[in-house]
């Protein structure tokens, strides 16, 4: 995964830093899942993950409007993940969602 | 470094996201310091970042306002590091400055 191809501001950015438990099981396969429906969903711009080797993971995905992320949150399925996390793979996360008003971009191509 | 202890919102996130060259001489002395010299700035809230194995990178910073964002980054010690990481360390990045208006938490203490 690498850098998402955002349009000009303004839009919205979920920003979902977290710490894992040790449980692996069915992680990765939903996690994966969720990204790739994540990408289907209306309003849905790109999404920028990553996991350092002390355990913190931020994943920043962006969208439209607030009416998309609702949407999205309130998914059959994206729920039952949701859950799952909440109950099973996350020792702690924080959600904050965030109107993105300014952004510039560094040397080379993304 | 771990999850920001941030006050209720509104207030402000500066997104960074990166990709590094093979350059390590004086990156991480130097992105230590910013860290630690962001810390003892006006307005300044936290921080998360982490940098994954395959090599993305997402540093989050946290700011009571806009005015000292722009402050932050037009600080002398700051411009320099930021002049050095556009010419050596970094191969790309994009910086997102957005509004946060909500944000939630999961389980487990922070």
């Amino acid at each position: 995964m690498s850098f998402a191809k955002t349009p000009e501001p303004p839009y919205y950015a979920v920003i979902f830093t977290s710490t894992r438990t040790a449980v692996d099981e069915g992680y990765h396969e939903v996690a994966d899942r969720m990204v790739a429906l994540a990408g289907r969903q209306p309003g849905f711009l790109g999404v920028e993950s990553t996991r350092g080797a002390e355990g913190l993971g931020i994943t920043v995905s962006y969208w439209s409007s607030l009416e998309a992320i609702a949407a999205w949150k309130a998914h059959a399925e994206h729920r039952v993940a949701q859950a799952k996390g909440h109950e099973t793979w996350y020792e702690h996360f924080e959600t904050r969602i965030a109107r993105v008003e300014r952004a510039y971009s560094g040397p080379g191509p993304r």
